[in-house]
């Protein structure tokens, strides 16, 4: 951590946070340049140990910069080789591509069966299914809730594929935890920390969503938080942040593919079926998301997308499916991955 | 809603819409312009209607626009006059000015009665104070929890003054209802929508902070959830956005006050403590929130910022609150409100 | 500047580094912390000295953090009093108010003298008006242009306030220097540095709009292009940036105006009409603005809104002008200021 | 376009909008919905005709909605097939990808001339480089200016490959456009309406970056700038744009690839240097471009980047480059292009 003095901080000041920081049981250097005086204060600066943070509001003190990135577990730095995270045999963090499918939300057993049947002849590896929908509206279609469960677990077993849903409430994880073999938190709750320090408390793999605002690092400490309970089984998702540009539903970061390679040993996987809202951009945006070295991809494919009950513009049918697993073959085998 | 069709659709194509407008009960008018066809449907669109924003999913639709904003029992059409809501027998929503001040998280009871007698001498007319904590580091203080909610209770009872605190976790709404006289719903689950589920079915009012990536019309959507299960009592509470400006650690979203006030019946309240994230700026934007229409503020006051277990850089000194709150009369007074 | 090597970057790599900071005349001090050594660089920051930014790419190296504000002449250090700019007479940066009003295009003699008289009669002490349009499609209205400049300077001359007016083009300035008193670069032209340059070699007061997406950092390096260039007359102007809120045209940020004011001796005028974008909310966030610290205004103000060629929905009518003046008054005085 | 009018707009309001439309031509079809009446406009909507939007600050009018997006010679319904643009040679925008790279700033003969050599034998169709650099700071490196430009025409002359450079001022124009074989207009001058008209009466390719908070709609209005004066000749550059995320310099919106190619005709390459900041991105993002539909990509390369007086962090040495256009050969055949 360094501080920052102002520019005509009194030497009292500077001596103060002197003794602030060892207090603190760090070791501080006190630098003296030609307009500012720094102090660099050496110790543990993540984890368990106290913020400096606050000695902002300290007299004479300009500013506070943290030189570490706060995430630990998460870090790379603990697992240079990456983690591979195994969700009913399903490996995903391998060379081996892993496409999650199906609809935004469960609608009936007709209509899950249906599109489960389709992705997996698709070539997709596990069934993704909504049985708990957060919605902009109340007046929206909320899922099918327990009974959506039930079906979408119904539909798995049924086609010989492990299924993905989302959980939404601290009261439901044991029960969806019972019935998924991976649970998923979404965007909107990418910070509610209630949740994911319970998630931490179960073995099950999480599907972590980035939220719509939540920066490269905050999103790994909301990682980190289900780590730091004893989870380790995480698989991030990056479905696209919050931007000015209103011509595509979100604006798909596969920056952060690249570089969360490189901060993590997590699994990363890209959703492009969120992250453009437009089914026409699906195909290509899945492309580019493996060619950024994502290692798989979660994708929304309803038997009828015309008539969803949820997020009918951004779902493929399973014909498009169909065609984007073709093109996405060879896009694979040139960055060295497979299918 | 108006269903904008593409350039070069085909006749059946339009028919086809006009025939899905009509299954759901809509009445469809087609319009054919120079460049472009579009469908105009008559019907309910808001509240329990079924939404036709999946029509953009079927074949020859280019877009789909919402003639209506979507939030009903928040608009101002259905209370023109606004609501005033009791906390405790403070009322928000009126002329007079309304007040919350404590510090960010209770660290302990010694802090949180000093916190007390500070913001009541200062003439703020409730007690703030966070038991359970949203921190983005699972490392950082998470707060007193339960215990510190009891001493938050005892703090305001000895000064007299009601008490608001966070919410985080629907487990905990009803102990948190049975000792605070309103629960805080945060910035990270603004669109946790089990929570807000759960809080439309108490009575006690709610202060709704808008998220950091919300839109003013997702944010009345938010509001929506609580009023449309029973409860009325919202207060809603502009708190800074997220931009790309660094300099401060939100953007202070001020056009939102006087928008918010056209466009519900709500109250409106501003707390520029997370708003701007520095002490110094604190002051300067919480006049300008009341200038702008704000019914009330928000804003951490702690005894000690620089030993601040949480957010020190933003919190106010007790002497700088009596001082915001001497500039803040004239100002009060000079838009026809009082303190 | 500090840089920051990775968590297991050799010794070599230190000494590398170090040896690299001293050739470019900065004295390096190594300091080994417990995950990573720091190297902090001694020397002038600012100015013409060498960047140490680009040490990024070197081997071993994880960041590098600068610890001062870019910005020199620009900075309150230099002038902690402020800055008064007179423009033609009319002093901005004082305790009084200055009000800068008219239409955002001038459309006909006739139209910007009825502006004229009606914002002199409202009381403002500039008239501002738009000859040369940056207008987002290049069908819409372009400005009247050089007959635009004579017909603003003629309507202030007739009721004798000076005229400010956008210069687009280097090409333009010695002929808008002749006829205005005021030269407006606008938040389009922000980071056009050949203008700015050439504007700094005028000594006709500038009035410098910030950027849609530039950081205040930023808006304070355009200010400083344009005074490293001999211009001290530089006046600021927030307008609102771009965020993902579409309910406004732009989020105006007022967070802006206390931040300047303690980072810069420049005065800060704010803009509510394009912050916002909708008619109704000018007053309000005129008011707010004003109590936010500001030192002026500028207002858009059209003799007809709903017959104008440009902007519309953002421009007051001279009645609701004149409601806005009255309700200034008494804000002004509560924040120690005047009209 | 369809006006919405208030809740309980009165009858002469609606018919005081419908005469208004009349007069400015077009037709009015008056709807009466549940909650609200809209009129719908039909007439030409693009173009020369006379905007509209203007209606919103008619009395009883709640909002304007356009029908139609507002880009017309560069929309894809005048030229279903695509655009190819040949510049000295290269044609950008058929099968085969056009790479373009170089340094970020011409910095002497010796760097330019190892930059053209390294880059050619890399195998890159044209050679980048800045003569005239638009920096945040005035006290950063400026530029060669013309001096520049001449280098790095001699430079392309050595090696065989056509020359684009940046070009900041609409004085300079005619002496760019006689050395340089295609003219860049850089992120901060994508509004800048004058140059992009002056840019527009030349026939040299222009290659327009997409302005850091130009939405899709924006960008193509400023093409059209271009295309309206005259020049049919722009490839546009999507370069990153500017979000919340500081964890790498843009964010590169490869959404807007396969968007505008369906939007516009025009040839799309991306920049990746630019759009991460950090040359350990610009690999899997060139790759992810390409992937995701882009007609080429822009790359920085610079002998030796430790030592770059501009944006040392983000270009690649030689042999980066090498081993990126190796890791892109296998991606484009899988995408169906050539190199």
């Amino acid at each position: 951590m360094i501080v920052v003095m102002k520019a005509h901080a009194a030497e009292a000041e500077i001596e103060a946070v002197v003794r602030m920081v060892e207090e603190l049981e760090y070791r501080a250097h006190v630098i003296r340049g030609v307009e500012r005086t720094v102090v660099a204060c050496v110790g543990e600066e993540r984890g368990e140990a106290h913020s400096l943070q606050h000695l902002e509001s300290v007299p004479g003190v300009e500013r506070v910069m943290p030189v570490l990135r706060s995430f630990k577990l998460a870090s790379r730095e603990v697992r240079p080789e990456g983690s591979i995270i195994d969700v009913a045999g399903i490996l995903i963090g391998g060379r081996r591509l892993v496409v999650m499918a199906g609809p935004c939300a469960i609608e009936s057993a007709q209509q899950i069966e249906a599109a489960a049947v389709a992705v997996k002849h698709g070539g997709a590896n596990l069934l993704r299914g909504g049985a708990y929908k957060p919605r902009t509206s109340p007046y929206s279609f909320q899922g099918m809730e327990d009974q959506g469960l039930y079906l979408l677990e119904d539909a798995g077993r049924k086609v010989g594929l492990p299924v993905v849903t989302e959980i939404m409430d601290t009261q439901d994880v044991d029960l969806v935890a019972e019935h998924a073999d991976m649970l998923q938190v979404g965007a909107r709750n990418s910070q509610n920390f209630s949740l994911l320090r319970r998630l931490g408390k179960i073995r099950k793999p999480i599907l972590l969503k980035r939220g719509m605002s939540t920066r490269v690092d905050e999103f790994l400490m909301a990682a980190e938080y289900i780590l730091s309970e004893g989870n380790p089984n995480v698989v991030l998702c990056e479905r696209g942040i919050r931007t000015f540009e209103t011509a595509t539903r979100n604006t798909l970061d596969l920056n952060a593919v690249p570089l969360l390679k490189e901060w993590t040993h997590l699994p990363v996987i890209v959703d492009p079926s969120h992250g453009t809202g437009i089914w026409s951009l699906v195909k290509p945006m899945a492309l580019a998301a493996v060619a950024a070295g994502a290692d798989g991809l979660l994708i929304e494919v309803h038997p009828n997308p015309a008539s969803a009950l949820s997020d009918g513009p951004q779902q493929l049918k399973p014909e498009s499916f169909e065609e984007l697993m073709s093109a996405l073959r060879p896009v694979s085998e040139a960055v060295g991955r497979s299918l």
